[in-house]
């Protein structure tokens, strides 16, 4: 860190250190409920929860804070903008004033609505029902228009609701680049399916062999029995707790290899928690800056290395001995790439893969700007869902179940969250190819099995900076170039085209 | 709850809710911290430990809820003793008077010292090197002097120290009780060590056909998959963390049965966390009354249940069919008997029998009040820890591992805490003896592997009451008579002198 820290810094890392902890009860909280607890501890979790979330946002918004914050921000502002200590002062006391913005009435209102539009949400989806959830999606959004509205200098009422998730993005910006990843994607889809070749491995994948495959690999991209472990949940996730304690969950099917990409998947978030400079612990700084670039570490694994040729040119043999020829539908590699990269549109976005999966986020953003905008009425989603997911997709939505009531995050009172999956995507080929630049036998590399190169060089580039440099800076230092779709494009289109054998159109 | 409540008692409800939510956090990151922490999660363990612990005294000490409290007062005075709304307001008050008569900064040094000398702790046991731990403890007993000396009202200092576990207990009636318990438990050992009797399973356990016992057990006790689970832990303990949420935790060898009765020790901590009123949830009540009368049910379920001829005579078969006629040295029940009720005198308290246990704890008890009494200097320990064992169980202290430094409790600053163990086998044989002639036919039950009676009496005697009913006055209402060291005493006798054919020497 600094030479010469001035006063007040002591007591800065103090507060920031308490408000670290909590987060770190509140996250084992939410681990603890999503993997080990029994059913009849959710209603007293739940009310545990809200009290650790009071006593965060006591602290984070304490006058106190802000004081010691105002009196360091002359000196942050002059400091070199490498130095780590003034970048912990500057972002701090953005979280404080962002945090000050909202009234607490109207943060808490939102998650009262939220927790009960959730207990609704899963009925509404098991029964298929939208009318149920419509009342309560529409009182989120009005709650979430007020939210926005607590930052009227926002060019975009939009803004406001993105920043929290990514720091630093625009609608607009989001705009331009789904605007360039729209309709090339659409035609690229339209030539794969017009090709007509999706194979399928025929399985089946026993669960034991998979975890073993799945441990395996994690263990060699760095997951380490002292400071990491793996679990069931019935959606993966990946929580950084502290340095040295990266909980990663999975979940298999015996029918499909889902759970080794998703282990994949969860690892890539972990070793960016896991990177982040250990002179961050017990500030508010020490974890990933944004949801999109956590995905691109995540997507950088599962896909760029975890689809790639390479990869299982070392991890074929391991999954053929594991799961026997038949399973993975011949001996040949060739074959098996091709039924790990099909393309296949679908309705139901966790199951969607590489090349569809960003279409749904292009739909699921174009509907939340229109609510926020109130262009659109919360009435209208399930029409303007059908209608998106024919033009984008090209296909049919039967029911709501499989269209606007398949995912949590608008009852859970996310709206501003979805863009980030396309982001982390778009920036993991600008990471892959910016990697694969510097390091120049990367391949070879992966196909021995070595992922260290490739580990240390996000480390170095992404990992240890945690929240102390913005999203757009973490992407230029470490592309030399600002958020651009191409390199997504170009990756989709080139692997696409020629495993398809389909012509560039372009 | 009542009917009229007072203004204020809102206010109350809320503030110890958010105590109860805070404490919920603090024992979920403990638990987590014994049974799936990574070892490299450690630090931060320890330190957001610490911060929610700051959190929770804050709360407790605050100005505003001992106005509350005040407020509350009269009308709690004048209720029926019954009336379980009055009884929260009372048993808060004292918490809180508590809570504010420790100064911050002493619970902190303490805090601090202690967590340093568990780690001395653990190299010093391992070496065996006493005077490493020396001046840590010599740290510990002067803090906990200062503590004690916080209440200059108590008639002996120790008594501020016992009170923190076990409220309402004397350092009078501790040395009362034990100088009944110490003489005849000393002489029933000396004649059952000269029977030379002492039979021993021949074993092996698998621990996996242990674990299936012992669950199976456990589930009949009452553990079920919705609302407990079962993990493994170096020490095994239980944990309530709410209602509908109670974490078993347990340890096997596969060289005895002591997982499984460990097991049983555990579930019974866990009916009692399971049986307190719903309506104490959230309250800082919802839990055991003291250490003494939560260990009554640990070892009511451990030894009086689970070391009977009835329990056996449901089980022994299935333990048969786990592990084999040879493994418990033949078919015959009553030479299992005999095993899982030998008396060995020996030098470790956590590997003593149901008849020497207690005078591990009359040695460690009698040490403590010296220590605080300062009548014994720290760096006496040693000596009088081998001259009590020769005294007390008739065995010589070979290294201070195997003597002085066997327990964390004084190195994690615990003083006082000792005696409840004593305490509560001794609540546990008067239980056993009111719930045996309330329930005539209590044998004939367990022999068919019904343990719902018994537990039904245990909750509506002992358990629904959690925090609102002193630890004396539970004793008098379950059993009719005071605190009392006798049916132990005759449990003890009438089962050693019958099975190893002593004659009754009283």
């Amino acid at each position: 860190m600094s030479d010469a820290l001035p006063d007040g810094f002591g007591d800065l890392r103090a507060r920031l250190a308490e408000l670290d902890d909590l987060s770190h009860a509140a996250r084992l909280l939410a681990w603890d409920q999503q993997t080990h607890m029994p059913p009849g501890g959710a209603p007293a979790r739940g009310e545990a929860m809200a009290t650790l979330e009071r006593a965060h946002h006591d602290r984070a918004t304490d006058a106190g804070l802000g004081a010691v914050l105002e009196r360091l921000a002359p000196w942050a502002a002059g400091r070199d903008p490498e130095d780590e200590a003034a970048a912990i002062a500057r972002v701090a006391l953005r979280d404080y004033e962002r945090a000050r913005r909202v009234p607490a009435d109207l943060t808490a209102e939102l998650a009262r609505a939220s927790s009960e539009a959730m207990g609704v949400w899963v009925e509404a989806k098991r029964r298929s029902d939208f009318p149920l959830l419509r009342p309560h999606l529409e009182r989120i959004v009005e709650l979430r228009r007020r939210m926005a509205a607590c930052f009227p200098e926002a060019e975009h009422p939009y803004d406001a609701l993105l920043d929290h998730y990514e720091p630093g993005m625009t609608t607009a910006q989001v705009r331009a680049v789904f605007a360039v990843l729209r309709p090339r994607l659409v035609q690229l889809i339209e030539e794969v399916a017009a090709s007509g070749s999706a194979p399928v491995l025929p399985g089946p994948f026993p669960v034991a062999g998979q975890r073993e495959l799945a441990l395996e690999m994690a263990h060699a991209l760095g997951f380490e029995q002292a400071g990491w472990r793996m679990d069931d949940a019935e959606h993966p996730f990946c929580m950084g707790l502290a340095p040295g304690d990266i909980r990663v969950t999975s979940r298999f099917s015996h029918q499909d290899l889902s759970g080794v990409f998703a282990v994949l998947h969860e690892v890539g978030h972990g070793l960016y928690e896991e990177g982040v400079d250990p002179g961050l612990a017990r500030t508010t700084m020490g974890t990933g800056v944004s949801l999109g670039i956590h995905e691109s570490q995540s997507r950088l694994w599962e896909n760029f290395v975890g689809r790639s040729r390479a990869f299982w040119e070392h991890w074929h043999p391991r999954a053929l001995a594991l799961f026997g020829d038949a399973a993975l539908g011949g001996g040949e590699l060739e074959g098996f790439l091709r039924a790990i990269n099909a393309v296949r549109p679908g309705l139901i976005r966790v199951e969607a893969d590489e090349a569809t999966y960003a279409l749904h986020i292009v739909l699921r953003f174009e509907l939340e700007v229109r609510l926020i905008e109130a262009d659109l009425a919360v009435a209208e989603l399930p029409d303007a869902w059908a209608q998106g997911m024919a033009e984008l997709l090209g296909v049919e939505v039967p029911d709501d179940a499989h269209g606007v009531l398949q995912d949590i995050h608008w009852a859970a009172g996310e709206i501003g969250y979805f863009p980030t999956y396309a982001l982390g995507t778009i920036v993991a080929a600008q990471l892959w190819l910016a990697a694969s630049a510097a390091i120049g036998d990367l391949d070879e590399r992966l196909a021995r099995g070595d992922t260290l190169a490739l580990r240390e060089w996000l480390r170095e580039r992404v990992h240890r900076f945690g929240r102390t440099i913005d999203p757009p800076d973490v992407v230029r230092r470490a592309t030399g170039s600002a958020l651009d779709p191409e390199p997504l494009l170009a990756h989709l289109e080139a692997k696409y085209r020629a495993r398809y054998g389909v012509s560039d159109l372009r």
